[in-house]
């Protein structure tokens, strides 16, 4: 109990740390409509985990959190950048409740502030030491990539009646957890790890990502309403493939696939979150979720526990924070 | 006559050197509907002006044109993730006569390829020297964002009545003409050419850039449509701000100015344009252009000649190239 207080306030420290750099990121102010933009979206914050990471990763091998900072401001505003653009394919109103970009102002704006992000983010890279810039070059170009594939698997999965969970699981990874796993690399990159001890850290990231992906399926359908602060299914009535349908499918007979499949297909209801939840719970899917998930975090502390001679301290608070963000109801 | 046979064959040979490396890039197959598109909108083609810049400059600063291959496909592929981009915010349904990638596909598909393609330009620059990396990816930020900054502007214009001459020729710096400098400068770089060196070539690149733009705006409107391969006027249909327009404005009378505005708020129609380009010709419009190419031009070449000890067949290619830019008629 003790720990998890002390755990959040060090997370606290840490995003303080990085609320004030990128509230100083001294942005032009024209042309207006490509800035303001940007420091629009960007204030509306976010937990800022990934930056938190880098941040963490610096402590783990020893380093001042600060040494990390190029790193983790790379990673948020190219995090912010994906959200931006996410937004304009979803087609999505509203983000941490506030208008998205694209409805504020215009796709075209949208577009464009969004590409002038993601350059922002490549030119925090030239803040970290020249001698580290080609890895960090490459971790962030490979990442980009990867988050690009992921979306691109996401949307084309949205056209398909049926996703294998490995597909799911793979679409999550891309689409997600390797950015928290390149946090992870890119502050062990600056504090000159070495590279098995990179991908040790990058490993704990990509699989607390994980997690926190099969963890944040679970809360949709499974979370406690007034804690979560919003209506559980809000996955279901948008037909989205979570760990929990796919997996679902997977084990289920075909008269219970069949069930599945119609319930998707049928308009939105009260009836079609309560019947597809009933049939989860009649698969056991929150059990198997559950478990897949400690199985993920499982892999996630045993790469930390691989990096020999890290920080011991800084180790058991990235295992509290990973442990942190999986027990959040919010 | 000879001479420029000998620089077109030259250009020849790298247009072609950037081709086999554009082919053989060497992209992933999957997913499919993130790759593709790519892989066509690169295969559309164009003139590879931009990068046979940067090739050019290794030349000039006694290297094998080879030296910058990095850089030119950086600067390449980033020019093509603009495009794509721009296309979508044009709402452009052909791009050299092709269709564009959001009507070949769709808005999601292009705007993800093009985020895709913009990490593919920051990839090439892995290739170039780790002790350049940090001078590349400067020169490469700087100039993406005031690409971004020069597109806003540009839309930003279409919705006013007036955009000064200044205003204009900042926006087509903006645009189009700081990738030009950008890449003869990164070839620069590539080639170890002193910091001083660096910027004539940028400002050789710029200036020519910017004649270039001119004299696009010039052709529209006074280009022989045989040679240019296009009905004239196109830009007068589509009430673009070009220099001719903004040109006119400024200099002219009032109840010049109200005609020329009334002519821009008609309908399209063959009268529009013949009467836009009769009052282009009753202010003399033509001949101040072409003294402003020609003056950009002279600017391009004084930065050319300040490169001490510099290859000097390679200055009189990149001069031959400049002009063989300029007097294209297509």
């Amino acid at each position: 109990m003790s720990d998890n207080t002390e755990i959040k306030q060090h997370i606290a420290i840490l995003q303080h740390l990085v609320h004030q750099k990128v509230s100083n990121l001294d942005l032009p102010e024209h042309p207006v409509r490509l800035y303001e933009p940007i420091s629009y979206f960007m204030g509306i914050g976010g937990k800022r985990l990934r930056p938190v990471l880098a941040l963490l990763s610096a402590e783990l091998f020893g380093h001042e959190a600060a040494a990390a900072i190029p790193s983790a401001l790379a990673v948020e505003l190219f995090h912010n950048f994906t959200l931006l653009h996410d937004d304009i394919m979803d087609n999505a109103p509203l983000r941490r409740g506030k208008q998205t970009v694209h409805e504020k102002y215009d796709t075209n704006v949208a577009i464009l502030s969004g590409d002038a992000l993601m350059v922002l983010a490549y030119q925090q890279l030239l803040v970290a030491a020249p001698e580290q810039l080609p890895a960090l070059l490459k971790e962030i170009n490979k990442v980009a990539l990867e988050v690009c594939e992921g979306q691109q698997y996401d949307m084309d999965f949205q056209g398909r009646e049926r996703v294998t969970t490995e597909e799911y699981m793979r679409m999550i990874k891309l689409k997600t957890s390797v950015l928290l796993g390149a946090a992870m690399k890119m502050g062990a990159i600056q504090c000159g790890a070495q590279p098995t001890d990179q991908q040790h850290a990058y490993d704990f990231g990509l699989y607390t990502g994980l997690a926190f992906q099969v963890q944040d399926d679970l809360l949709d359908v499974f979370g406690d309403p007034e804690k979560f602060g919003k209506k559980p299914g809000g996955d279901i009535l948008a037909n989205k493939n979570t760990y929990l349908r796919v997996k679902a499918m997977e084990i289920a007979d075909q008269t219970t696939r069949m069930a599945l499949n119609s319930w998707y297909a049928a308009p939105d209801s009260e009836a079609k979150v309560l019947e597809v939840t009933h049939l989860f719970r009649s698969l056991g899917i929150r059990e198997l979720a559950e478990k897949e998930m400690e199985s993920l975090l499982q892999q996630a502390f045993e790469a930390l526990d691989s990096i020999e001679g890290a920080d011991k301290q800084a180790k058991a608070k990235l295992k509290a924070f990973a442990q942190y963000l999986i027990a959040r109801e919010e």
